[in-house]
């Protein structure tokens, strides 16, 4: 579709958040689609995980988005969903790769929403793409794992904060679930969720570094629960790390049930973004150090470090293995 | 895309508005791609003219959208686009095609707005293909002319009306045009003016008849006159004709330009809309009678009539020779 | 959240209907989850009045709104809920109180809407608060059987009217109820009304006076009845009064329960709405004087200098409190 003025920032930049809405559509679609192709019990693919993202470049208003989905590999309970989006100048005809995602659904009963069910197994054209897949559905699987433990953190508001602390950019939004935010089942699409995270990251960045900011990539993100019409959901983030020309922003979504049900406010989500500063001509600029205060900040910062610097010299490795003949 | 709830009425059926303007937005992109192929001076392709549409099986909450669309003709200036929407049930597999439309652009120069650049031509598999392309272009040039006529015509409140009178039912909107309703050229989408268009003329057959309506049918749309960002658009819509299941509702799209320009108000478009009532099973309901007063009523009520046989005679020969062998 | 264009007005200020709206959320939020907070019959808090509110400096498209909302006084059945709107320039740092605005909310069951629940008390720090707040609270309750006389008016179109005159920019609006207009008990949420009718209102002070107009202030707003999904709502605004560089319209909504509903038309709301005209430096500019007509037009003139000069009066007698030491 067109991108309109209201998908984008200020300068024109179409915002990541709008992008990751449209890719995580695109896979529910078809994952949806792939899991009913058997008949037997109805079900909806609800999102599990997102993996690591990177907006190669930025989409800007005007340009129609290409999307195009195709699912990867299967296992008993989940589906692997490969999506690509193409930015289109459709006056120039230029295309370019905006990016690149895999995420992984479930197939959850019409019915009874807590029921997963099978999924339908596709066929590989070769077995090294079945024992790829396999690898990678257990790699996400310990990941997954993991990232349960860090998830009783809150963001406590300061009062008059210091120019480049974390207080001083934390930012939150609530958000009242409407019905237009929910699938069949009633309960919010991973996309509306990851498009508010953005908004919310994109904030806090433009609060840090005052200047027009883009996403530049987005750690993989798990949702470990969903979340139901009529739920109040807070979005909070905090920048955790700055590298010369880089920010990273840790994002919590907590959900608030609170009419008809017993249950009490939980963690659904949480991940990291990275933001960039632009110039008006699209070159990235430097941005402000983040200046720590608290022990858990100066941990969170040396923990942002080590991902930057793992995510670094991964991108050197696949740079110099594309390079080899 | 999925559809949603706010693209539906209450019982769970899409608005046809919401699927005209899907229509537009694929038959924009696709002509606006087409005259941009060639280089040369940039353009956007700005719609011209819909021809008759009918809906031939309405779309619900939860399906999926699928639109294509195909440059089917070009003359030295304008492009004919058809677009086909299917919808497809993601649950079941089963798919239905909803709507044929086809659609007319002119290229506009994005330096120039009032300069219509040449199309480039587009290569036909046969002879015949371009002939009836060139019949149905010679048609709708015709066809155009004649409605330029009709646009003089307002519809006035009536205090206190009857039930089942054209006063009764008749009813208007003003919109003002935002930065998300216009192209690149700063005017308004056809799409989205067919969409407020459809959303008047619905409320004109539900005031009518206080039952669950759907979009039947749009007549051929003429755009005469574009309409700029920062308008007020008032849009209203009036009953001219009943038949036992179907209702016919005149609509007018009028722009006012009223900041910074030095014009008056002026007619931007007119269609007839033509609706049925369903019951909750989906089988078209009885409608009451139109009940006409003045004179001008009963003329739009005969006219009404005659398009209304025009079509039905249409259709059955249209089934007559999809009988034959 | 980030001001987007089409929150905003041609020349980038952001509409009063936005902020209004955002502010009717924050206290349906705060609200429900108080009135939820002890357990018992689970409720959805619906607006039932907003007092006088005052747009202290306008907000633009790239700002961010802050809402901060606080419950300061409980009856036995209703909550008042102050809400402080702060737009902040992320690229300056720049803050600056746009709104503070004073709501009250009634607890409704969620399994019988005409129930009236009981809201738990709060705790106040000083026994004067709650003096205060009960005062306050008497207040609104007066108010509220007053404005219930005035409710018969109707707006009557007029044909070919003269500039400046009430019917030359009189103006209507119709709007279907979709869901997401709506609470979970599936009525119009309060904000969503204030929204559609500052957009009224806003047309009828741009037709008058031609330049680029903002919302100044809205004058208390009882919500005397639900609105349900479904209905058709007809907004309908009338310029009452001009001062040198102000306008007072007065904004009337009724619902059309017109599908399943035994119910005749009814008025649902109504209120009064400032504007002024500001010049693209952000001045006031000077307002044509309306011209009156008929002896209810004089009247309403009136009555309408009447509440502006009482106006002027409290604000200047808060002016020399405020002033002295």
């Amino acid at each position: 579709r067109i991108m309109r003025p209201d998908d984008a920032n200020v300068v024109g930049n179409v915002h990541g958040g709008t992008i990751l809405k449209m890719i995580e559509e695109a896979g529910a679609i078809i994952s949806t689609r792939h899991c009913n192709s058997q008949g037997g019990e109805p079900c909806v693919a609800a999102l599990a995980r997102v993996e690591r993202t990177d907006f190669l470049s930025p989409m800007c208003i005007g340009e129609v988005a290409n999307v195009s989905a195709e699912i990867t590999y299967t296992s008993r309970h989940s589906v692997e969903v490969q999506v690509n989006v193409m930015s289109e100048n459709i006056l120039t005809g230029a295309k370019k790769v905006t990016n690149k995602a895999t995420l992984w659904y479930v197939p959850l009963s019409l019915k009874n929403v807590n029921k997963v069910l099978e999924v339908p197994p596709i066929q590989y054209a070769r077995k090294e793409q079945e024992d790829e897949g396999k690898k990678r559905y257990e790699e996400q699987k310990l990941d997954r794992l993991e990232t349960k433990q860090r998830n009783g953190d809150v963001i406590i508001p300061v009062i008059n904060p210091e120019p480049h602390t974390v207080g001083y950019s934390q930012s939150s939004l609530i958000h009242l679930v409407g019905p237009s935010d929910c699938t069949l089942l009633g309960f919010v699409h991973g996309g509306v969720t990851m498009k508010l995270m953005d908004e919310v990251a994109g904030i806090v960045a433009a609060r840090h570094c005052k200047t027009n900011i883009v996403t530049a990539s987005v750690d993989a993100i798990n949702f470990h629960e969903k979340i139901k019409k009529g739920s109040v959901i807070t979005i909070s983030g905090r920048m955790t790390f700055t590298s010369n020309k880089s920010m990273e922003i840790e994002v919590f979504v907590d959900a608030d049930p609170f009419v008809d049900e017993p249950r009490e406010r939980y963690r659904a989500v949480s991940a990291f973004f990275t933001y960039v500063s632009l110039s008006k001509e699209g070159k990235p600029l430097p941005v402000p150090q983040l200046l720590t205060e608290t022990e858990d900040e100066k941990r969170r910062f040396e923990e942002g470090k080590g991902r930057y610097l793992q995510t670094k010299a991964k991108r050197q490795a696949q740079m110099q293995q594309a390079a080899q003949p």
